[in-house]
């Protein structure tokens, strides 16, 4: 059952917007280990790793061509369908992010530019396990190429077989991705980080995966590597009024929970019976699902908490800061438009996060735990770089080398001065 | 003395890329007991921090207004028409890049919207030491104001009298910081990452800073706070032929020298005369120069390569991905264009790096180490975040509806799919 709060005092926010907690020091060394192990001995360890960690013998750590023509077999007319959908929408709202050159005179002579530039290698983890992921290929080899990428190399886990589902392979092969090796885990990241005699060392690694995944990212992060962002578990914050549909609302806190048993679904509202009507609807619904497992124990870190006060709905959104931020109110673009902190926010009654998370157009790669305060969602900027460039003529430095003479005299840098110096004494 | 490599093979390229490397293993566990110290003593633990490791009593840890207003009277004129200067070329090119709200409907019914919002909180490091880097000041908070950050804030060491450099605090009040606090190291990220009662927790922290300020950025984008970038040394390429001017190569790459002892200057040229003329000048130079013992120590990190073909000068620049790259070359757009990857360019023979350092316009916070191989230079984008945001008719979602049943049946999330058949049902 829901656990409700009525207008929580500030003080108790912090504790409101808390996630559920992750003790990964266990894990760390095993992955420092791993990270390693690849990055000194390659492909023979990914292929001990292999079978060591999942029991599996890798022969080929590379998808061959007649593997993508077995699974295009394999896919279902329905489900190729739904993809050239779910491409074209994506396609659509990621190429108008596209970034153009920045060109400006910011004195005579004095020519700046920003430039856009795509990075050059780019890897992509798609996780295995319960279920296919094969929308988040899609949400993450479209942009990348859309970007401009010279190679998209991507990495997934094989089931025992050593065979990866006919999904996977066929959204890769249909958005482009160039190389695609069977390997999964930390020992995937680490391969992308430092290169193996099979697979390219990447500029940067985007990609969802599980905790072993997520800590290698972070400490590849540290040493030669990008990534996308900072990962944690699913999450979605509800904010509804009476104009919202308790069924509605119910099914998304529980598409939100069958993600994982960490994931977590908070309801935001203006009065006790609306929550009391959405935790019991909650329940109703929990019922008819599979998944159940993961449903029962996200639902624990879930909760329902109501202000009188608009503002307040507003100010404990933007501190908790969802992924996912579904606005089921009367004057929802109101609401929205003072929204500073979310990855990505649904408008009204017929806007669920499935939309989203599949074939609107939108990125399913967002900000957790709180990391909406700062970071983005993938989108097409993820894929690039911006590079400034300038050019002065003669006297457009000779304007400026007063200016730079002074600032660096003041910070007591000669040598920087004296480059200036030497071009002006003619 | 610069060493000259003539045409090295490719399997010599990675060596000759590699920066100076540190052992930063000793440093890292002082780093996690003094930040975990802040997290947990706040206040208390900078004042504790100040005395056990800089030697300093701080009273107050806010600079005061009258503070602001003795700094003032204590600038020359001269830096002060010349902060002008740079405040104008700063600003302009910055705020002609912020981005602009993206609309796209890609399905009749299904909107969707990327909007640009400004992160709300910032914290700026600006180091102490050597010199008074108040440069850095205006490169960070001039961005984060043109951005809409809500609250900037900013920490700086003091000298052994508990001072900041009177030109630091003259532009920090000039560029709008709103919240200046005398705490540098590893203590003052720590601040910045969790607040203390002095302190407010930002939400992404900025700026260059020692191998503890480094660590401990390192160290809290684990945990809780973005950052702008991984850090290094500072270091320079430049790119000559014939058309470029042997003194005015040997002056950028001494102004690059002058920062510190690990850092680098690479020259990259098309012919063994070129590069012994110019290591010649570099000596000539150097020898007038100050800060003679960190040019020497860093001019012996640094190297000449001489290529016969253009097309390798240029691939080894992209493999090197410079902070700052120089070309002074007779077709230096031609070469520019090529550029996948370098923090900041620099075309032609008036276009010094402390143009860019100082006051054209661009910005010098750059990425080092070939970290520009993913990361771009601090911009106005790094003082915002994207947030997406969808809205659906109940005609928009029912054009869908099949599209997201069938993706999210095949990966297996019932839960999905019934988020949208029970809008449906109507």
């Amino acid at each position: 059952m829901l656990k409700c709060y009525a207008n929580p005092s500030r003080e108790q926010w912090g504790e409101l917007c808390r996630r559920a907690e992750q003790d990964n020091s266990l894990i760390a060394e095993r992955v420092v280990a791993i990270v390693d192990r690849v990055a000194e001995q390659g492909d023979a360890a990914l292929r001990a790793l292999a079978a060591e960690i999942d029991g599996v013998q890798l022969t080929a750590l590379q998808v061959s061509p007649s593997e993508f023509e077995v699974a295009e077999q394999r896919v279902s007319r329905e489900v190729k369908d739904a993809i050239e959908v779910a491409v074209k929408n994506i396609s659509s709202f990621h190429k108008a992010q596209l970034p153009h050159e920045v060109r400006v005179q910011t004195m005579a002579g004095v020519e700046c530019i920003q430039r856009p530039v795509a990075i050059s290698r780019v890897g992509l983890y798609i996780p295995g396990g319960t279920a296919p992921l094969f929308s988040t290929v899609l949400m993450l080899a479209l942009p990348a190429k859309i970007a401009g990428c010279k190679e998209v190399v991507m990495c997934t886990p094989t089931n025992k077989q050593g065979e990866v589902a006919a999904e996977v392979l066929y959204a890769a092969r249909r958005c482009g991705v160039d190389k695609l090796f069977k390997v999964g885990g930390a020992q995937a990241v680490a391969a992308m980080a430092y290169g193996t005699e099979s697979i390219p060392k990447v500029d940067k690694i985007f990609g969802p995966g599980n905790r072993y995944v997520t800590i290698a990212k972070q400490l590849v992060s540290g040493r030669n590597t990008s990534i996308d962002m900072p990962a944690g578990p699913s999450e979605v914050m509800v904010m509804a009024d009476s104009s919202a549909d308790v069924r509605y609302v119910a099914a998304d806190m529980l598409s939100q929970a069958e993600h994982g048993r960490d994931s977590q679904a908070i309801v935001v509202c203006d009065s006790a019976e609306l929550a009391e009507a959405i935790a019991a609807e909650v329940e109703r619904q929990a019922a008819t699902l599979e998944r159940g497992a993961y449903i029962t124990e996200s639902l624990a870190n879930s909760r329902a908490v109501v202000f009188s006060r608009r503002e307040d709905m507003i100010a404990f959104a933007n501190e908790y800061a969802a992924e996912h931020l579904i606005v089921s109110m009367a004057d929802a673009w109101a609401v929205v438009d003072n929204i500073t902190a979310a990855g990505s926010i649904f408008v009204g009654n017929y806007s669920p996060e499935s939309a989203g998370d599949y074939a609107s157009g939108t990125n399913h790669t967002l900000p957790t735990s709180g990391w909406a305060h700062s970071c983005s969602g993938v989108n097409v900027d993820s894929f690039m770089r911006k590079m400034t460039i300038q050019e002065l003529s003669s006297k457009g430095l000779k304007a400026l080398s007063s200016t730079i003479v002074a600032m660096a005299e003041a910070e007591g840098l000669e040598a920087h001065a004296n480059a200036v110096r030497v071009r002006m004494k003619e």
